[in-house]
């Protein structure tokens, strides 16, 4: 692409340098920006700065907050016994959303992808480890039904097996409003092999 | 949507405020920027900030420039005969990718869209009017074929036939490398109507 000027090269590539934007979309993105007052682009690019520099991490979970330890780890309503091990914050939030679980959080950081150079060490699988204390009892494993959602919960599976705990992962099975003729037979056979008693369905 | 922090909130708004970008992937991005080097985030901020202080308007054309004339209006190559009218720079950018145009362009700054709230008033019709003098032989009217574009061309026509100048827009018909079969029929209507010599496709 060749931009007539070198300040505006520069903001396209910024923007591209986001994933899942390309250049195309970038100097739409950027353009829409040239057109808005100066102010206002301050304020836009201000945003990501103050957020680098205020954010924190919760210390006992590593989800993201404004203070030292997040609104769910101080949240003294929250059983201990249960810690669900997500990837990113995102999946803190779907999982909240759905109101049906109590317990603690950890973010691991990622799930392990040896495509994109993420291994075991690049996740926060040793403070994981460090949290496991005697209140523990039980582990989910909350990853995406994925070729590296299942690398990390076996090689987690495998690690957690030294300590006294119950180890979960999220079940699998038709998406509720789901027709029988659409879902894919993996996840089909998958439901029928872990079938659960008509009574767990009444919620 | 429930974010842990009052700072990434901000950050997601900012990044959901760019046209086409939702609540959902805005976070997935500031989540991409948030694992970046804080040196990183400040340089990409920062582009967007030199764009709007340093970017320039070319006085002759509207074209993005970093000085005072672009680089198409400043080429003694070009010939000044035919101006070629067109939305924005992307359009500029993509005619010039042709390499069919020898002319000088006009950046409109948009197109007449009354959903949108852009009337006659908020283009650069007024300084497209100044600029045609006793050389000026051709003005091209170069926007996509929408009901907008069509509005724009409609009006631009009505004012620029008080002037001693051709106007004219660009050819509707079937794209390059499509089957017939595939083309709608107002495309094909359009381009049996406004059927070329033979001899003028062997370019």
């Amino acid at each position: 692409m060749n931009l007539p000027s070198k300040y505006l090269e520069k903001a396209v590539e910024s923007m591209a340098s986001l994933p899942g934007i390309g250049k195309k979309t970038a100097l739409r993105l950027v353009l829409n920006l040239m057109n808005r007052k100066p102010n206002d682009v301050l304020a836009f690019s201000k945003a990501f700065v103050d957020m680098i520099e205020h954010l924190k991490l919760c210390k006992e979970c590593y989800n993201i907050s404004d203070h030292e330890v997040c609104s769910i780890c101080s949240n003294p309503g929250r059983h201990d016994h249960t810690i669900c091990v997500v990837r990113d914050i995102r999946d803190v939030m779907a999982i909240e959303n759905t109101l049906q679980f109590k317990g603690r959080y950890h973010v691991l950081g990622g799930v392990i992808s040896p495509v994109d150079g993420i291994g075991p060490s690049d996740l926060r699988i040793d403070e994981l480890i460090k949290r496991i204390n005697d209140t523990t009892q039980e582990i989910i494993l909350a990853f995406g039904a994925t070729m590296e959602g299942d690398t990390t919960n076996f090689y987690l599976y495998r690690k957690l097996q030294q300590h006294d705990v119950k180890v979960t992962i999220l079940a699998r099975g038709v998406a509720v409003g789901d027709e029988l003729e659409y879902a894919d037979e993996t996840t089909l056979g998958r439901s029928i092999l872990n079938r659960t008693p008509f009574e767990s369905s009444l919620g």
